[in-house]
């Protein structure tokens, strides 16, 4: 979440905030497209929400932080929507436990969309009088808000669809990879930096959320890192060299969870006729050996990188190294991709998977949470997950940068995650 | 299940059976009308299943046990549904898992609606060249599981809308209790019953489930039953004498279970503007002291029974003293109804909840399992669940007689589930 | 639990109930002298109880239920002895947590020896100046209750002894089987009984539990039992013909059991060298195929029985054909023992292991838990348990009758519990 | 661990290892000096192990990773205590399970006594003949290990004891801090500090283990600390403040974690007579409001920091700021106590609670865990769980340094832990 500037933006781009307003909103009604009404409604696993709760959440979330409070006359929708549709605001109060988001039936797909349209009209209203900088703050957030959601309405499809005995297709047309070229993506190059005081965070104009901030300066030894994703080609030999039976590679807390939920293989990979296939949001599909490995757990990411006598690059490394790299991805690929030809620079910063760092996800020095209900948004999530760095093939355009923070706990695997190795000079 | 009778039905029949078997059918497409196919497919705990699923598999059950072994030519709708529709027959191979049947988001309604006309139409088609006795048997057992399925249609639906922040209701009028006489209803009446030895069970010509059979003899020694049911008013009693808090009341078992989940009342009872309302099928609406209590368990029931200083009766008891009363009750009354006025007989014996005995379900003497998958459909359930007599408010119509067994685990609570005192003479 | 008789006891058999008393408390300690202090502390799980906890419990029984109320001047050993050592009297006020008996230490093994030494003066002291009915009946129910854990002393035991890894012999002279003739023990003798209307429970003038009463009349009809006990022999044979992975053979609740703790033979049997052997009193042992197979739950004695081909007895078959069959066993054989020639009568009806019956444990007719306290002893318990009829070779001498009923939840395995074959003529 | 230093140690200095042989083996029994053999058997829980345990492992680690590799002719002297005694070290074969540790009746206290003068014995005879560097480094390893279970012993005896029902006292004579002026201790002094870049970690000469290695260097900004440790009366001013029900003072987990298991004070804390109390090695004592809080979870201890207005540390803040902080403590205080006055230096660094950091617990950089079992010692724990720093009043003498890291999950409170607040200048 952004601090104020110091210079409050151009009213002349409130034209343009409209436009960017009108198609994120259209972009999360475009994901569900492809879904039933009944696809919106299930909910895959506690962590996962339906289709139909992010689509009204994201909305609540506007009509909460931005309609309510500064659209005068603004009528609160459905004075029931906030119990149904706070996600974990203890400020905005109860709210329906999460592992019951599935089970709302009601509202119905078509009243959520009843919803979006008085919620988007009323925010259409509210920019034809001019904004406050304040306000035109809280709009980016939502706007910021829900690009996260388009991504977990992918990841949480996925989870669904993959629980399904018939294994559906998201969209049969989702798996571009065949397209990119594969020549030469076997061949891992690394990239040497040579370390020293960097600036981590950052102060600037665009948006960025309040974990990414204050800017401030860590001290970096030389270190590498690889040129491209780990493969699933890779993954493969590490299964193949016992990666999921030996001890001696796993964290204590990995090697329980592994045992205990008798992983071996990432989330989604079955064998099918005698090979590995996996689900995906084209169906099931036969594992590719040249794209990312994906739907791994940190644990999984720290042995492997540990069985190829490499580690993880520690977040403040990825995004020393990141800076300066074009950011792609269009969070249209609905899969990551193979790696192409080694061009001498970093392959596959964004776009493809998040890549697992061995950092904690803790509050940088001097963060302060805001004040009030947004204050939630990041901070009290600060203990026990790992950073994710880069961005992946379900993140929404212009919402991946050098200094963005993702999060996961360290067994979870049903969001886009891979690795990318590290190791000292 | 039927045994083979000795004499076959007439194949005069047929027409009355197509006829059955259309109404039956339809029955349960009713029962889902007023349902949104999100309403559908959700799964509001592991207990209860999606309608889709009710829906979809009393179909695959006449496919699998009628159709594919009787109707030459058959062909097998989906081979998928085989999975993703068995309930618990071991015998037919691996299945969905039960807690997630609510993930089923495909096969979509519509879809199962297509499988319902391409087995109904095979079914047309099975009566038309006449059938064996065997064949009709399954026929009937078929119609009478798909029965069994729109009573728990009516129950899974009530506790998917009571886990729904808005309580919606399956149908805003489905509450008759209001035109009934309530006069004379707080008096209970006792009829004794002189005892000796009883048949039990039955051998006679019409349906009945294995787990009638076979008849036989038990002892009884004299006993007394109440007239009527036990009302909401007493249980607001038992609430307000410390029933839930008095630890002597309470079989240990039943005790664990009031702490551990903080049992203050029956399931779906919750106060509103300080007075307590229950969750029904037609809403949330304020507790009627005149109306059964409902969706208790067996150990509320067994409690309460104590507490009045009485007891349940034994299946037996119950059964013996059914003989000769009229069965009453349609499935439509969607809520247990007053009793009206006492006439010295016994009253809602039917049609209003189902009644806990004191009686652990258990195999007749001499009981033998059917050969074949069929032979998983009771017995292999006879252990730690009690029998309960009688029939609710949910049964279907000519679906309720006195030699019926229903059975639940003592903690369950989402049927229909009342009680009737008894006593020794 | 006695009712009071018409006829009070005559006080010349005094000086015979002292004798009693000082034999039944000094046999506690006597089955306590194979352990060291370590030994009776410990806690095998939840089910179990330290040693040191039965010897204190037994005496703190006493102290509350007689002296207390009946010795004038009788001083508590130690008040808070109440909330330590009661089990599960809820009218005595709390207690400490049944899965955490094993962690009080303190009060010590030394001073549990002498709280047992200050009751046991008491109950001396009480004897001198005579008693009253009630009181003695009061005494009469302790020392009843003290065999009880005496039997549970040796059973907590072998579980202790089984979760060691060095597998230690609690007696390593515990095994006398081997003293016993064998041949002949593989031959079954059916034996068979008319039924007709039985006379159940007891009214005689010796010792009861409430749940033997009151007496009743049941009907039976015509049966067979197997004149003893199935052996491990024919277990191990159910084994190789695959009864743990066959689901056809198993209740849907057994079947669940066996998965979810991938149960393949017998609680205590493990294979070593090739070989199964089971943990015993008497310390790891090859199992011998003539004994009777023990540490069976209910699902499997189930089991085993469909597939042999018949079932298990109910409890009140089992109570008409033990009429008249005189009562063995004196609680020191520590293990069950091969059945010796066929005789044409029942063998080993008691002394070897208890007999799983198709009897869910429920109350009598008419049965009225006494009031108070002890009215918890039995009643509380009547739900979701089998019963078990004979007694093990762990019950002490005199503790066996026809009319005893004990029992255990369906999937408990850790007492001496076998099977007997039962089926319809 | 340490890491091959340049130079051998003396020779000259064996007979002074002897001698801290010597006295580290003896303190460790004359911790168990007060307990009987019941206390030194049970388990107060998962995370917790038996005194008998401890004295065993510590032999045993001797015994596996000294003599039986480096001491020609050493008998083991039972091969089954590597099971009974190995706590997690994969590479050393099967073990008992954690939570199964009480369960060991056997081998006895008097045994594991006579195992402890076995491997003393071989210890001697192997300085007899000099040592290799390598060899010296494992004993080095042994003792510190010892050490480390030394204070084991003493906060799983007080959860023993804590768990039961008579509160015993561990030692009567436990609590010195009545001794120690109080004064002044109710001011907090603020110390500040410029930061920059500080060398984090050691190279030096004496014994550290793996995670203190390699040095490195990270970037501080200016910080400031308070020169005491958080106190019980300013706990009972949080917990009147509403501290443990207002959710904007905590992390998600951490609220999660109060309301599941209803916190509502330190663990220990509990209310007699009006007051509160807390269970001590001395007993249950009244809270005495000049001592430091203690076991307190990183939750809490995160949660009080944000109510005061301030932070937790980070681990390098505390290692740069306890350069030059002399070293205190002995292992023998049995409780935290009182700061004293102020004195214008960081008071109470070391011997009364070990501090919770804001540093996740992961590897420095360039750190890479020793070949072997002895790898298994520290890094396969670096996930998931918070750095503590300085030592605590239960830590031996001469266990304790500025670069010492101490590691437990967010959760857990049985150790000595509390906090000392942070905050920017």
């Amino acid at each position: 979440m952004q601090d104020r500037p110091a210079q409050p933006p151009a009213t002349a781009d409130l034209r343009a905030l409209a436009l960017r307003i009108a198609a994120t909103r259209r972009r999360s009604l475009e994901l569900a497209q492809p879904l039933t009404a009944e696809d919106m409604t299930a909910q895959a696993m506690d962590d996962a929400s339906p289709t139909k709760w992010h689509l009204a959440h994201t909305t609540w979330f506007f009509e909460t932080f931005v309609l309510a409070p500064h659209l005068p006359g603004y009528r609160i929708f459905d004075p029931s929507f906030n119990y149904c549709f706070n996600s974990y605001y203890e400020t905005q109060g109860p709210r329906q436990p999460r592992p019951r988001r599935g089970l709302m039936t009601r509202p119905s797909v078509a009243r959520v969309m009843d919803y979006r349209a008085h919620v988007d009209e009323a925010l259409s209203l509210l920019l034809t009088g001019g904004l406050e900088q304040q306000t035109l703050e809280l709009v980016e957030l939502g706007l910021q808000h829900e690009q996260q959601h388009q991504e977990l309405i992918l990841t949480d499809i996925l989870a669904l669809f993959a629980a399904n005995p018939t294994r559906p297709a998201y969209r049969a047309d989702g798996r571009v990879s065949a397209e990119r070229p594969r020549t030469g993506s076997d061949t891992v190059g690394w990239i040497g930096f040579d370390g020293g005081i960097a600036e981590i965070g950052t102060n600037a104009g665009g948006f960025c959320w309040d974990n990414e901030r204050p800017p401030h300066r860590v001290f970096l030894e030389p270190f590498r890192l690889a040129d491209r994703l780990v493969s699933n080609g890779e993954w493969l030999a590490f299964i193949a060299d016992g990666g999921y039976v030996n001890a001696e590679l796993w964290l204590s807390d990995g090697w329980a969870m592994v045992n205990a939920n008798d992983w071996r293989a990432p989330l989604y990979w079955e064998v099918r006729d005698g090979a590995w296939h996996h689900m995906t949001l084209a169906g099931l599909l036969p594992v590719d050996p040249t794209e990312p490995v994906s739907h791994i757990s940190y644990y999984e990411a720290e042995a492997f990188a540990r069985w190829a006598g490499a580690r993880l690059p520690t977040e403040f490394e990825w995004e020393f190294a990141a800076k300066g790299v074009p950011v792609t991805g269009d969070g249209a690929a609905l899969a990551p991709r193979a790696a192409g030809a080694t061009n001498g620079q970093l392959r596959q910063m964004y776009g493809e998977v998040w890549q697992w760092t061995g950092s904690a996800y803790l509050p940088y020095p001097g963060y302060r949470a805001p004040a009030g209900a947004i204050g939630e948004y990041n901070g009290k999530f600060m203990v026990s997950q790992h950073v994710l760095r880069g961005s992946s093939c379900a993140t929404p355009e212009r919402h991946a940068r050098a200094t963005y923070r993702n999060f996961f706990y360290p067994h979870q695997r049903w969001q886009f995650t891979g690795l990318r190795l590290a190791s000292e000079v």
